[in-house]
């Protein structure tokens, strides 16, 4: 299907859209003003010197692109809302970066003021990732308020990176350590329908893995990417090249890339992704590991690598109809995305753990064992994950639907008005908290209706047949009904993960849901949940979504002086509160726990 | 009650004789060519040389007490079984020992040979951890065969330390980095009699943790010893500690030292003990972590940290007649002490896990996430574990047998004869094997017999009296018969221990079982075992030991591509294979697993 962009879709009211007006009011500035804080936005002075400037402020190797995907994100939001402060933020980087470019093109404020010399000479720099960053933000500025002068800039970059990648091979490596600019020339190829950019980015794509650099698997350069069956290394270069590769046989109509592009895809998602959809068994080397290893205290599952999942499925989806691409987005989105983004949208997780054992959190003179950090911080060092939730959330809209001949594809349930290619739809729905939707098309013979993979049980109010997880309608024009079962519903994983094993979790639809300290006490592994559990549903006006109520066991502990026994706990009957997962760490420091103990019988 | 010493039992037959005489034949000859390959042994000759020798045999700062310890042992076998060419072994090193110990009695390899300026300069350099070792190896040698030599050296040293650390206080610290010293000074004093090894001992207890020195929690330095409530830190530094305030209170009759003693095994065996009676829960610091915090897979349990809780157990056995110490003595021995040597006995484990899964022993690029080793090995670099073996196997004698007046205890249960202080007894068994114990004893007027705490059943062919765990029974000069129940039986741990959360283990009297992947296949979280599990059992001739045959059911993995589902997995029905788990990981790689999932129901 052909995606249809957010310029063309508006988000009207519910959960999705109340994250959207967050983003636009709070967490853009709130990114902003921790980027001049550290410095971050100073740097495009090319002021620092070295032994004058506050050492604290240095700039750093990927700083362009922290920025870059703020810009992004604020671009995005001007296309929508033209917002003139907001606007005067780009307009003086853009400024700064039309000053500071070199003569030949290259533009970067870590290899020009601070070593010069190292200019494409490391291929682990993020130089090439930094201008990936830069060509998408110049792309949505330009996309949005018609201003050519940063795209003009970023070609201007991107006529020196073929000079001296593709042209003069001059580089001290052929690809980049980070991909992102894969994606990122697919788009300007896409936007100003010049082909060298889709050349450039076959390249890059096409030419790794065909000769030794550093770091193999680790970003993905083990083998030449036709060849490559299983995601591995840091997962969200694994997802930045996977989405190139996908766009590009796109692009190109390579049905044996598409196919490579698949096998990586249901690994990914049917072999090493947790239920929150999030992405990384391992802090080291943020990193995939083997097959279904998916500890869930240790668990990195970085926001950007979620946010990767997105951009990786979005793009299968415009080779194959297939609902589960839609399912994964889904899946990330409302719980190990999301989660990286406070309540007060001011703050954010990096990484995504789903469990969180505060008696574990010790420490030992000789340094603390590698444990997740349990409140969402304003900043990080190395910042990817807030810009990109920037500039995630404003362009919501374009995942929601898709566009095959003369059907609609509704891929995502979210009150919201489409009109593009002489179609329009009206969507009316509060998922996920309601599980009723209403659609009404016009131009659209079929309207195909994603049918959650979650979902065992749903009514539509018209006929349908089901085609790849859409239920396919005939449009009459009025509106259609779609009502999902959404019964709180126990969840388990295959048998092959170890850390979830006699576990279960819950879920609402498309919430995963998780036990707090805060409302359960301390210990959370000594809840004992029915398979057959019954939940009550409560609103919560803090989470602005259900919280769940469930009848279950919990064990007692054994006497004093009695650490091992010949008899199971007793157990009292109890009542456990889950709240959805992606709302962790809200309430202040607490233990958490999503795979909770399940009693199977 | 009074322990009674090896020196006066003599094991006779079964399973921890057949280790004894392991250890005799093979055992202590394989140390002490892996010391020689690795230059431990050739240490003592002084003759290394910086730039000239080979760097790879440049002693190390630990290098005395792997020796020392390994001479201790010897000297026990020495004891029990003159063996001519092992006391020449141990009579070239004292030789050198004499011929090197520094003028003014000092004594170490390193400090003398490599860096002089070093002398007592560094805390954590182990000057009196190896001198500690090397009078504990002088008292054996002197003890089995009379020849004082090595003693004079270390009575030479001990008045040496005396000088620098009380009279002088010279050294750049006042207590040692790793203790150890304290117990072997009290050890001094009860061979020799000499009340000043006492004060000295009671000097670098009592001054610990009154002056600022480095490593506070990770060495028990945080406080002073009578004001620690929690075992911290370094599990071997805390057991060595412990057992030495244990000594120290029986010497001087201290009852508050005594108290803090108790509680310090309390929090160790009721709070951070394995069910393997393993010690030390994270690798970093080889430590301690906070109660009730026992991971698996990530379990350090050194086996020197297992010795060391049969020795802080058994100093406290002085102080109460409890049968939980000789409990907690059995406990460790049978499991968590025995796994660290292979049943051929020429290798070794230096960390005990309860769980390995070689699907998680992935490499990425950036490095190792820290995993146990799956397989024993002949020598480390730090190689303490293999000569605390040598010298525990060959004194086993010492713990079977205590006296209290006219009271003889038996707290271990393994076929061998007494004779000391009149009192004579005998006793015939085949435990843990077989459950039955004949015990038959003169010169005493009750004997008391340890009613493991793992035993809810047994019978005795006599009235007797419970007291502290011990049956009490009037002496009449014939065979008493105890019998034990020892059907395997299921074990659960507090619901506080979170990594065993809806687990279970299986025991049958002392022996903790596990089972190995190559028994059973890969992914041994796929079983399930019912609490009222009914095992066969299988006596295994390689093991020596019976295994278990238990039915049980598997749960099957999911179709393709579903890593997630609202159905839990279906089950077959099938039957897991146990082994005793301190034999594990000898046919070759395996995973392995003790806490299998529970069906509670």
């Amino acid at each position: 299907m052909k995606n249809i962009s957010f310029s063309s879709v508006t988000l009207t009211s519910g959960y999705l859209f109340d994250k959207q007006e967050l983003n636009r009011k709070t967490t853009i500035q709130a990114v902003y003003d921790r980027f001049s804080d550290t410095g971050r936005i100073r740097a495009f002075d090319f002021a620092y010197v070295e032994g004058v400037s506050d050492p604290a402020q240095k700039p750093h190797i990927f700083w362009d692109s922290d920025v870059a995907k703020w810009m992004e994100g604020a671009a995005y939001i001007l296309k929508k809302h033209p917002t003139p402060a907001l606007e005067a933020k780009i307009d003086a980087l853009v400024e700064k970066i039309r000053k500071h470019q070199c003569e030949d093109g290259y533009f970067n404020i870590y290899f020009t003021v601070i070593d010069p010399k190292g200019r494409f000479a490391g291929r682990a720099n993020h130089e090439l990732y930094c201008a990936g960053h830069l060509m998408e933000a110049a792309i949505a500025y330009a996309d949005a308020t018609g201003k050519r002068e940063f795209l003009d800039c970023m070609e201007k970059y991107a006529d020196y990176i073929n000079k001296v990648f593709l042209v003069e091979k001059s580089a001290a490596f052929s690809t980049p350590g980070h991909q992102e600019i894969e994606l990122a020339l697919i788009k300007m190829y896409r936007f100003t329908g010049k082909k060298k950019y889709l050349d450039m980015a076959e390249y890059f794509i096409r030419a790794r893995g065909r000769s030794v650099e550093n770091d193999d698997y680790y970003n993905q350069s083990h083998l030449p990417v036709e060849e490559q069956t299983e995601a591995v290394g840091h997962s969200v270069r694994a997802m930045y090249l996977y989405t190139g590769m996908a766009m590009l046989a796109e692009e190109t109509g390579d049905v044996a890339l598409f196919r490579v592009c698949k096998t990586l895809w249901e690994d990914t998602v049917f072999r090493k992704m947790y239920v929150t959809g999030g992405l990384g068994s391992t802090n080291i080397g943020e990193a995939f590991t083997s097959a279904f290893d998916l500890p869930n205290d240790t668990a990195y599952a970085e926001t950007c690598a979620g946010i990767g999942l997105m951009l990786f499925s979005q793009a299968m989806l415009a080779h194959e109809n297939h609902a589960r691409y839609a399912d994964a987005i889904e899946r990330v989105l409302y719980n190990g995305v999301l989660s990286g983004l406070s309540l007060d949208g001011t703050a954010f997780f990096y990484e995504n753990p789903l469990e969180i054992n505060r008696s574990e959190q010790f420490q030992t003179i000789h340094g603390n064992r590698r444990l997740p950090i349990t409140q969402r911080v304003a900043c990080f060092s190395c910042s990817c994950c807030p810009p990109n939730v920037n500039r995630l959330l404003p362009a919501l809209g374009s995942y929601l639907y898709g566009v095959d001949g003369e059907t609609l594809f509704v891929n995502q349930f979210v009150s919201s008005t489409l009109d593009a290619d002489g179609m329009t739809c009206t969507q009316e729905t509060t998922y996920p908290n309601g599980n009723t939707v209403h659609i009404r098309a016009a131009g659209a013979k079929k309207i195909a209706v994603r049918i959650p993979a979650w979902c065992e049980s749903f009514t539509i109010n018209r006929e349908y047949t089901m085609s790849n997880g859409y239920a396919v309608i005939e449009n009459d024009g009025e509106a259609i009904e779609v009502a999902f079962d959404m019964t709180p519903r126990t969840v388990f994983a295959d048998p092959r993960v170890i850390r979830d094993a006699n576990r279960l979790c819950v879920m609402r639809g498309p919430i995963v849901y998780c036990a707090e300290g805060i409302d359960n006490g301390e210990n959370l592994h000594r809840f004992v949940l029915p398979v057959n559990m019954e939940a009550k549903t409560v609103f919560d006006e803090t989470f602005g979504l259900y919280t769940l109520e469930i009848p279950c066991l919990k064990r007692i502990e054994f006497a004093e002086n009695e650490l091992y026994s010949s008899r199971p706990p007793k157990t009292e009957k109890t009542t456990i509160k889950l709240i959805p997962y992606h709302c962790f760490a809200n309430r202040g420091e607490s233990d958490m726990l999503v795979w909770l103990c399940g009693d199977y019988s």
